[in-house]
C-alpha cells in the first residue's frame, strides 16, 4: 500500500521501519527532521511536510499526545485537510476518547475513514513487529489496515465498530498495567522493610503465579530501584490515568484505585521524578515507611 | 517418612491424599470425624485426638485461620505439649506473622523444629500435586520436609531462614491477587458502562498483556457476575489483607492500595456477600457506577 | 454606583436586591427573563440584553458555571465586548481559576477592571447581606468595588492581587466543606450501627468540639437522611470539588482527600442523586456498612 | 466524696487537682512516685499501690492506653481485685471499644460498678475545668459520679446506658478531629503552592464559615509547620484511628477517610515523627507536592 507515516519517536520509527521492509510504500514525516533519515535509507520517501505524507491509500500517526495529534490532524494544512477523501488516517497513538471521538466527526465530514488502533508494547516490540494492537472503527475500514497492522503487531483485536473504543481499551489497560506497578510497590516495601531479599521474592512471585511478564519487568525495577533510564516515564503514565481518569467522568464510573494512581504519579512528578520510569511510583510505598534499606547504590534518587 | 496431617479441608485433604499416594505412612484427623473416611480408604490411619497425629517424624497442618492453628498447636493436649522433640511441624496454613512468631518459640522451647510452608493454588491445584510452595524455616528442617512438599508442590520455594518470612510473603501474594480483583473491577466497570463487550475485553488482555491465569480467572468471574459458588470466599480475603495490613503497622509500612481492599471485603461483607467469592470486591465499581447493564441473570445480587 | 447585575438565581437575586435596596442603581438580565420582575418591583431596571447591563461603572455576575461565564463574558456581545473602558466586572460566581485567568486577560486586553469575589453562605445568608466574601485583583479596583461588596456580605477579606487566587481559595473552602460531610457521615455510619442515637451524637458534637455551624447543618441533615430539597446540589459540590482537582493538577499537589470526595460525588450522581443535596455523600458510609436502620421514613432514597 | 484518682499525667493531674480544690478527699496513684508531691502539697492523700486507692466510693482513671488500663484495672492487685463492691470505676482514657466491654464485665462480675467518661480539651481545659465529657453507664451509676464530672468538666452528656459507647464516641471525635488536620494539611498546601500567603488564608477561614476552634489551632500549625512540642504527638493520634477502624470491623463499616488517616499516621511515625504533634500528618501534602516554600526557620524537618 502506498502510505503516510506520521511521528517517528521510538516507536513510530519501528513501526514505520517494519512497513517499509514489507514492501509498502511509505513517506514519512516528523517535526524534527533528523528522524527522518534512517528510514530513508530503508527506502522511505521524506515528507517535507504533512500534506505530502497523506497522499496515499492511508496515513498512520503515531505521537506523543492529545496536543500533538490535535496540531497534526486538525491543524492548518493538517490531515483533515489533506487527505483525500475515501482514504484513511490510521491513528494508532495513546490519545483522549474525547479526542478520537472529535477526530471521528472531522474524518467523516471530509467523507475520509477513521480507525483508532493504539498497541500495548515497549520499542523493543515494535521493532520486532510483536505489538498488540486494538483497533476500533467500521469493520471495513479496518480490514483495508489490517495488512499494515499485521506488519507492526503480533495480534490485532478488533474491540468495537467505534473507534473512541479502541482508545478507551487502550487507557484502561495501562491503567491495569499502573495497579501492577502499585501493588508491587507496597508488596516489595512490606518484604523489603522485614528483610526479606526483594529479588528472591520478586522471583518467587514471577516463575509461581505472576507470570505476567509486567511482574518481571516492574518487580525487578522497584527491587533494583532502577527508575532512570525511562523506558515510559512517568508524565506519561500520569497522562495515561488522567485520561482514564477524564473518560470516567462523563461515564460516570468512580475508580478509587484509579484515583490513587492519580495522586501517585503527581506525587512522582511534584518532587522533582519527570524523567523516571513511571515504575517510580512503586517506590514510594518504601519511602513512606522510611526504609534506608536496599538503595541502589546511586546514592541518592530524584524521587525522594 | 511417618507423618500426621491435621486439617482436611478441601485443601488439606488432597494434599494429605498424595502424601498417602506417595507413600509415605500418614495418620490424619479432623475436628469433625466424617472428613477422614475417604483418606482412610486411601490407606491412612485415623487419630482420634491430636497426639495420635503427633507420633511421627512430622505434623503438616492445614487450617483455616488464627484461632484454629492456635487452638490446635498450641491448646491443651495440642502439637506442642504432644510432638517428640526433634520433631517438625510443618504449618502450611495462612496465618498471621504475628502467630507464626509465637509457634516458632512455642516449638523451640519444647525441642521441636517448625517450618512455615503456605501454598499458593485453588483445590484443583492441590489435588494434581500442583501448588506453589513458599517454605521458611532453619535450612536443615526445611530439607527434611521436602519429601512432603515435593509430593504436594510442583516447586518449592524457600525464602528465609525464619519461619514468619513464608507467611508474610503468602499474606503479600494475596494482597497482589485482591489487587488485580480490584484493577480489573473498576476496568471492566468502565469499558462495560461505555458499552464495550465485557468478554472480549477480558478476552483481548488475557490473550495479550496480563496473560497470568488470574487475570483469565478473575476477569470472566467480573464480567460474568458469577460469584457463587465461592472458590475462595470474601471473608477469607478479607482475613488476609486485615493480616497483611496488621503485618504492616509493626513494620511501619503504609499501604494505601492494602487500605482500599480492606474496605472493599469490608463492604462487600456488611451488605450480606459473606458466601461469595472474593471476587466480588470487582462488582463494586459497577454498582457505584449505577450501572445496570450486563445482569448475570439470576435477577438480583446479595452484594447490591 | 451604576451597576449592572447578571444572574438572578437565588443566590444572585438576593445579592442584586441589597444593592437595590442600599440605593444602587442597579440594571438587571438574566437569561430567562421571569426572574427579573420582583427586582424591577424593587427599584431595578431590566437590561434585554447583556451589553443593556454593562453600562455603568461595573457589573457584577453571579452565575451556575465556568460556562455560563464564558458565555455571559467572553461570547458575543458579551461583557468583555460591551463594557466601558476603566469599567470593573465584579466576578462573583464559584468558577475554575483558570478561567479566572483568561478573564483577567481579557478584561486587561480590553482595558477593564476585574475582581474575582466569590461568597460563602447559602441564600438566607445572601438575603441578609451576611455573606463572607473573599476578594482578589488590584487593590484600587477592590476599594473601587467595596461599596458594592459592603452590602452583600458581613465581611470581604482581600487575600491576594491576581484574581485568580480568590477563586481558588473558594474552591478549597467547599473541598473543607465536603471533608466535613464525609468525616460526619463515616463517623455517624460507625456510632449509628453500634446503636447510638444519632441525633444526640450530633448534639453532643455540636455542642462542645465542632461548633462550626457546618457541623450541625450536615450533621442533622446526614443523622436525618434528609437530602431533599438540596439547598446545595451534589452535582455543585462534585463540580467543585473536581475544579480543586484542575487547579491542583499544574500546581502539581496531590490531595488524596479531595480525591475520595471527587469518587464519593460521582457515584451518587451516578446512581441517580443528581437532585439530592451534597450532603448525600454523606450517607454512602451508612450505605457501604449495609446498616438499614435509620430510615428516614420516607420508604426508599435515590441514593440507595 | 472519698476518691481515688490513678494516672497523673498532664490531663489527669490537672483534673485531680480540680476534685482536690472541689472539697473531695482525694487519694492519687502514679507507677512513677513523682507526679504525687504537687498534688499532696493541694492535700492529696499519696497511695503507695493501686488497692490504697480503691478504698473510696470510686476510683478515677485517666491512662495513657490500653496497656496501662488493662495493667491498672485487671492486673493482679488492681482496681477490679480492690474495689469495694458497690463502688464505681469511672474510667476517663481513651481506650478501645473492646476493653471498656471487658472492664464492664470484669467489674460487674465483682459487684462493681462501671462507667466510661472520656474527655474532649487539652491539658489547659482540664486545668480549668472545662472538659468535655461524654460519659455512658447505668443512669443511677452516671449520677453518682456526677459531683466528680461537674468539677473536671463544663458539660457531661450521657450518650448511652452502655459504658463502651462513650468510648466510641470519643474514638469517632478524635477521628474527626484528625480529619480536619488531613483537610486543612491539604487545603494550606494548595494554596500555599500557589503563592497565597497561608496565615492570611487560615485567618479567613476561621473569621468566617470555619470558627471552630480546631480549625484555627490546626491552622495555624499547619500555616507555621511548627509540629513540636507536641500537645497530643502522633503516636496517639494512630493510635486512636487504629481503634476507631477497629472498632468499625465487627461492627462491619467501611470508612476509607478513617483508612486514609491511618496511613497518614504511619508514615509520620515511620518517618522518623514520634515525637511530633498529629497535627505532622497536615505537612505531608505540602511534602508530597514538594514545595520547599515555607519552611518553618527549623533548618529541617523529622518527617521530611
Amino acid at each position: 500500500m502506498k502510505i503516510g507515516f506520521i511521528g517517528l519517536g521510538r516507536m513510530g520509527s519501528a513501526m514505520a521501519a517494519n512497513l517499509i521492509t514489507a514492501g509498502h510504500e511509505v513517506t514519512v514525516f516528523n517535526r524534527s527532521a533528523g528522524k527522518r533519515r534512517s528510514l530513508a535509507q530503508l527506502g522511505a520517501h521524506e515528507a517535507s511536510d504533512i500534506a505530502a505524507a497523506c497522499r496515499g491509500e492511508a496515513v498512520v500517526t503515531m505521537l506523543a499526545d492529545d496536543a500533538a495529534v490535535t496540531d497534526i490532524a486538525l491543524g492548518d494544512g493538517g490531515i483533515t485537510a489533506s487527505l483525500a477523501k475515501g482514504a484513511t488516517h490510521l491513528s494508532m497513538s495513546t490519545i483522549s476518547v474525547a479526542l478520537s471521538k472529535r477526530l471521528a466527526q472531522a474524518h467523516g465530514r471530509a467523507g475520509q475513514s477513521y480507525v483508532a488502533a493504539p498497541v500495548f508494547g515497549r520499542p523493543d516490540m515494535a521493532a520486532a513487529g510483536k505489538l498488540f494492537i486494538v483497533a476500533a472503527g467500521n469493520p471495513d475500514t479496518v480490514d483495508i489496515c489490517r495488512p499494515m497492522l499485521a506488519v507492526m503487531g503480533q495480534t490485532t483485536t478488533q474491540i468495537h465498530s467505534e473507534p473512541w473504543a479502541a482508545n478507551l481499551v487502550k487507557l484502561s489497560g495501562n491503567f491495569l498495567m499502573a495497579s501492577v506497578i502499585e501493588a508491587l510497590g507496597e508488596a516489595i516495601a512490606l518484604i523489603g522493610k522485614a528483610g526479606i531479599d526483594r529479588h528472591a521474592y520478586v522471583e518467587f512471585l514471577t516463575s509461581t503465579v505472576f507470570t505476567a511478564p509486567a511482574y518481571r519487568i516492574y518487580g525487578n525495577l522497584i527491587a533494583d530501584r532502577k527508575f532512570e533510564p525511562a523506558a515510559f516515564a512517568a508524565p506519561l503514565g500520569y497522562k495515561d490515568i488522567r485520561l482514564a481518569l477524564a473518560a470516567a467522568e462523563p461515564l460516570e464510573v468512580p475508580m478509587p484505585l484509579a484515583s490513587l494512581l492519580h495522586d501517585r504519579f503527581l506525587r512522582v512528578i511534584a518532587q522533582g521524578g519527570e524523567q523516571l520510569d513511571w515504575a517510580a511510583i512503586g517506590d514510594l510505598a518504601r519511602q513512606d515507611g522510611g526504609d534506608p534499606r536496599h538503595s541502589n547504590g546511586r546514592g541518592s534518587s530524584a524521587v525522594e
